[in-house]
């Protein structure tokens, strides 16, 4: 393990910590690989799932953290409070686990309304029980005016892994097929809508929602998923690459077999980004051997959250990490991933 | 369980949340129990523990979120980083558990110096090793500069409930001794002094320390111990009113038995503070039965952080929650619990 009293990331190339460094693309895992893991790493963390697995007392159990800090924290289909409950729910079921416990930290900057914190907290209450899950320990801070921004929500949580699955990042094997459970970039462009002042004829809401009772349906009936993740900052692109990089695989995904909302093209047309790389909060990327495919897209299809449930891509080799997009025309590009920040505080 | 639409607390009081929401006096606790405890509040969470302590599958274990404000991020004896490990490790031990898992999520103000947050990932780092606790998981965050101020950090931890105890703040009997392992107030008076310029001729510095090793000394020797608490923002005086009004108890402390240092009693003076109200982040209060007392004393004074461990009070009556103090000269005054903010990010 690296130890050096300098820091690891050249001062020639960045001194100061930038949005992009929270961005989830390369700045991001540069400053996780080289700062945090560098230090921190152990055989839990390195495996940079969206949680770790942990074993004791013969428990196998799923733990992980988020921190919200979405701008503005109300938006259009939610907000931060129900957001960083199904946030963290769902980052718990990706690791293949139940969720049952959650604890919030909440920073406050002073001046907050307190009516707007008890809308926040009633939409938490409501999320944490349409996701059965118990807020069980809280902490509570308060930061002068300006020293904040209205209110940040740390959520962590821990879920037991269901019996005989192995699910992980660095599990994708030729030969799996990768399914999405619906229309991608909801969440990412109705916040960006909602700062930009953009209206649309129909109105685009986050997709934000508690993934659990869905991933249990699709466990139940298949034992050969592979990776599970939830494409949230950065997008499918970013999923997809982090995935292909543990792995070591290539993956191919069709550009005509992806949901997405027209209004979502059209809004990305305008403000000139790429839904590959915009944040979604109720969709997850299942893995599986093709062999089970269709038991799984069948559980999927059956549960509310996975109606327009498709495949979308493949592994195709091992030992090159790289994605690529099989256009609608008909070419095929990389895809990469994402260098800086296209949205800052999306979630 | 009140479910209404509109905040419960008053708009005539408060119509926004206000620095002393975050102070751990009165105000928190109103917004704790009026908000928070009223829509998420299940068994667990009731308790109002340092932590939850939960049952499942047959393992008992203690969880506890804390988010870090501190300012300034470096201050005499310690970092915010060391802070975060310590604090965590610190709350899950006084519920009577073995931290061994934690989860790190950082919210850090775009323009942070690289250098200066390698500084502090090192001494989580180096915390994180004697403390015997492993990060197993983490999440980073960046905000616009403005919009936070520099770096918090939220730490979420797991432990192992001993064997064979049940410590929690409802616990407090008639009978029970209170032990304290060490002199009061050191860190909030460090850090008020590095925010006022103040120089002391010896330099105060914080007492943040991870208190796993000397608690599980105590354990060892006592099963009879009622209640843990480390006394942090608040001090020693919320801490024990918080105790009091869990178990409806009323205990007595001897000013003339509580450890301070000299220069502590000085900047207090200096600055109008009472030491009483100070945070502490490497003390610990024991509340055991008086039959057990000289063991655990013995067990704490062995131990590097419990050299000047005392005995600071008893509990004398069941059936109403008070904290009386015995003075210096004699007299007996009431300690209430803080109703405004002292210290504002002290921790």
């Amino acid at each position: 393990m690296d130890f050096s009293l300098s820091c690891p990331i050249p001062k020639s190339e960045y001194e100061k910590v930038l949005l992009a460094h929270g961005g989830g693309g390369t700045l991001s895992h540069q400053l996780i690989n080289k700062i945090f893991i560098s230090q921190f790493g152990n055989d839990y963390l390195n495996v940079q799932h969206d949680g770790a697995i942990i074993e004791f007392e013969g428990v196998k159990f799923a733990f992980t953290t988020d921190s919200y800090v979405v701008q503005p924290i109300f938006f259009p289909g939610g907000n931060i409070g129900e957001l960083a409950i199904n946030g963290t729910v769902n980052d718990i079921s990706v690791c293949g686990a139940k969720p049952l416990f959650i604890s919030v930290g909440f920073i406050i900057e002073e001046g907050l309304d307190l009516d707007e914190l008890w809308k926040i907290v009633l939409s938490m209450k409501e999320a944490s029980e349409k996701a059965k899950v118990k807020i069980v320990t809280g902490d509570t801070k308060v930061v002068e005016k300006g020293k904040g921004d209205k209110i940040f929500i740390n959520t962590t949580g821990i879920g037991l892994v269901y019996d005989g699955i192995n699910i992980s990042p660095e599990n994708a094997e030729v030969g799996d097929v990768i399914i999405i459970n619906g229309r991608i970039a909801e969440h990412g462009i109705a916040i960006m809508s909602e700062r930009e002042g953009l209206k649309f004829e129909t109105k685009l809401v986050s997709d934000t929602a508690p993934l659990n009772g869905l991933i249990e349906s699709v466990i139940e009936v298949s034992k050969k998923i592979t990776v599970m993740r939830d494409p949230t900052r950065g997008g499918l692109a970013s999923a997809l690459n982090e995935i292909a990089l543990k792995s070591n695989v290539k993956i191919e995904v069709y550009e005509k077999e992806i949901p997405i909302a027209d209004e979502v093209i059209g809004a990305c047309e305008i403000l000139g980004l790429d839904p590959l790389y915009i944040a979604n909060e109720g969709k997850v990327l299942i893995f599986v051997d093709e062999s089970d495919a269709e038991k799984v897209l069948d559980a999927m299809r059956n549960h509310p959250l996975g109606r327009e449930s498709k495949i979308i891509g493949k592994v195709i080799e091992k030992g090159k990490p790289l994605v690529t997009l099989k256009t609608l025309i008909g070419s095929t590009r990389i895809v990469d991933m994402i260098s800086g920040e296209q949205l800052p505080r999306i979630c």
